[in-house]
């Protein structure tokens, strides 16, 4: 991809749309009969589109590196994945739709044990239940509100989880996780890594001291440790990077957050993919770009639920043609990563891609599938090109030089 | 390939095992018949490996440019050839086995003729005799043994030629060469390139000066020209970088000093491929990865002898059931450029290259050479992201982001 500057100078606004259907981790190796998820899928409708589009495989950070969802949707969304890293505090906080600002210093959090002499016996707080811990979240909440000038946030995730989310001018992000990260140790609180960071490390470590106080009567979950420390980063717009006015359909506070990072404009949608798609054609005057993100291609990959994940696809298929009938000038579908069900995680392989638009040189890849698009006109490529690479096709690049 | 920072942030150590065999200068065009040596070649071992594996062509350095071993090999070990760029006079003392250490300045050098009036008329001193030159060196170094405080190491090489090192502190290779490349000028002095290099100049104009001086009634033999002054580079290791412990099986000095440069461990091996693979079975429980190297596919390419570069990768062919006994987590086989045979020397074609490992997409490959693996489904890539792949295909790789 060129760099930020060149395509903001060749970036022009016009009335084409795009739309980028992801559907998350659909790749895949093959594994049940020898054969991946997508070419067991019954997706008539898909491999229409692939016989009518260019196809080709792209990758989502470089050769062989394993993204989290993060550095995939950057990337997609034409964001150097390398330059712009989010930290994990950030990528929580989105995960449990947070609303973050440019102010904010974010962190994980975990309900730990401490024993009488101070040594921490649990990490996790003996994996207490989720009802438990959105009522301490909720009683430590109560009680800090505030440190210093600084607005402090709780929000309860998962079993011993939580998030927090420190609101106040200066505040870094360099400093050291205020966590051991083994039993039998003290509390440990954080440090600064760079002298900015000061402020973020009263405010932390005051924040530890007190909870900790307000927590000792609540054995076994009476301490906190935070790690994953990060400020919100401040992401150029798709419209400031593109002249794009972009929107975004997904069902998961992660993705929304992240499209929220880019400048996307979050439409209200249903919990299931029949829904999403009502949103697309409802808003399709709006705007024009859309993602619409299909979540549980990736959580069935990453249970192993081979038979769910092609039933997602093919479900998603079913829909294609009600796509196809808003005629947008462009319509990619591809993955953020692959996800095999054999490996019951995000891996390395490169997403199968198809781009349709009135501007391509057809290919002779006739289904969608892996090994099929590995014939594709596009051949392998970097995810982060597939932005720019949606944009010529809606015309909505200029020429570079003369 | 990501920066070194992130490689070795995700990288991790594990049990998982990888076989690079690396057939120096295998890639061809084709010549007799129309084919490649690949395509003539029985190779069932390999063709059958190929239709197991994922395939592609692996350009060295960068599409169109033909690399030397040492950048061809950098590349195939994970390191930017282009940051890490090797002088020539490190290459040339690797070649002929010589040890350095990181205060090491080597050179390559050369007998040459000087007349009565001290003007060069032959470059290369007649092109004596290897023996005569190895005479020489030995007379060289009992009288020069030390200039000020820095020990010279003198060894002979082919013909006229031979490698210099000057070891002590506070050497710099930033000086220009002590020849003027052409006959019919006097002696050429080094120049300091940057003021750091004075007392590498120092050293080496006393060198020069002693040397003439000494050999003065050794017509044709009558003085030394030096060019391609480099430092030994201080690289980072594999196992600092991927937490590899790599070793090397290969019966040529340059790389054994090649592999030694990136921390791998030598193994002593035979001559003959027969014992190469040998080596590989009887250290297979104590390295995580293993270089081996097939130096006469190249050598045979260099010659132009289509015959016997066949004959070579029929050899090689037949110990592959060996290896895939081993049970390598992963086995990449590939060059480190082409060797056409009608080019004789190294060209820019990108490298035939097949990976084997539980975790791939298989392609529609069934032959291992040029035009087969152009089908592939690792497509087009670099070299330098071959050791990402592998490494993520072994599994020693985490994820980049959340």
């Amino acid at each position: 991809m060129v760099n930020e500057e060149i395509m903001k100078s060749l970036a022009i606004k016009t009335e084409s749309k795009i739309v980028l259907l992801v559907a998350d981790g659909i790749g895949d190796i093959p594994s049940k009969n020898n054969q991946t998820v997508l070419e067991t899928a019954s997706i008539p409708n898909l491999d229409r589109l692939a016989s009518q589009s260019v196809c080709g495989l792209a990758d989502p950070i470089s050769c062989g590196i394993t993204p989290g969802s993060g550095p995939a949707h950057l990337s997609l969304f034409g964001y150097d994945p390398i330059k712009y890293q989010i930290g994990r505090g950030v990528l929580e906080a989105l995960g449990i739709g947070m609303e973050l600002t440019s102010r904010d210093l974010a962190c994980r959090g975990n309900f730990a044990t401490l024993d009488k002499e101070g040594i921490i016996t649990d990490r996790r707080a003996g994996r207490m239940a989720t009802e438990l811990n959105e009522k301490l979240c909720k009683f430590l909440q109560d009680k800090i509100n505030q440190i210093g000038e600084v607005k402090v946030i709780i929000r309860p995730g998962m079993e011993h989880r939580f998030v927090v989310v420190f609101r106040g001018d200066g505040l870094e992000d360099a400093l050291s996780d205020a966590d051991p990260q083994k039993v039998g140790e003290k509390i440990k609180f954080a440090e600064a890594l760079d002298p900015k960071a000061k402020k973020s490390v009263k405010t932390v470590n005051e924040f530890i001291k007190q909870a900790t106080d307000i927590l000792k009567e609540h054995y076994p979950a009476n301490t906190v440790l935070l790690r994953g420390f990060a400020k919100y980063p401040g992401l150029p717009t798709m419209k400031e990077l593109f002249k794009l006015t972009p929107a975004a359909i997904a069902t998961y506070p992660m993705y929304k957050g992240l499209a929220k990072l880019v400048g996307m404009e979050i439409l209200e949608t249903g919990e299931s993919i029949e829904e999403e798609f009502k949103t697309l054609k409802k808003n399709f005057e709006k705007y024009d770009f859309f993602y619409l993100h299909i979540k549980k291609t990736d959580s069935y990959g990453e249970d192993g639920n081979y038979e769910q994940k092609v039933k997602v696809i093919e479900e998603v298929d079913k829909y294609i043609p009600e796509v196809l009938n808003l005629k947008p000038d462009v319509l990619v579908v591809t993955g953020d990563h692959s996800t095999p069900a054999l490996m019951k995680g995000h891996s390395w392989h490169p997403n199968p891609f198809m781009l349709l638009s009135k501007y391509i040189r057809v290919d002779e890849v006739e289904q969608f599938n892996e090994k099929e698009c590995v014939k594709g006109g596009l051949g392998r490529f970097l995810a982060v090109d597939a932005l720019p690479l949606m944009m010529a096709n809606a015309l909505k690049l200029q020429k570079f030089g003369a």
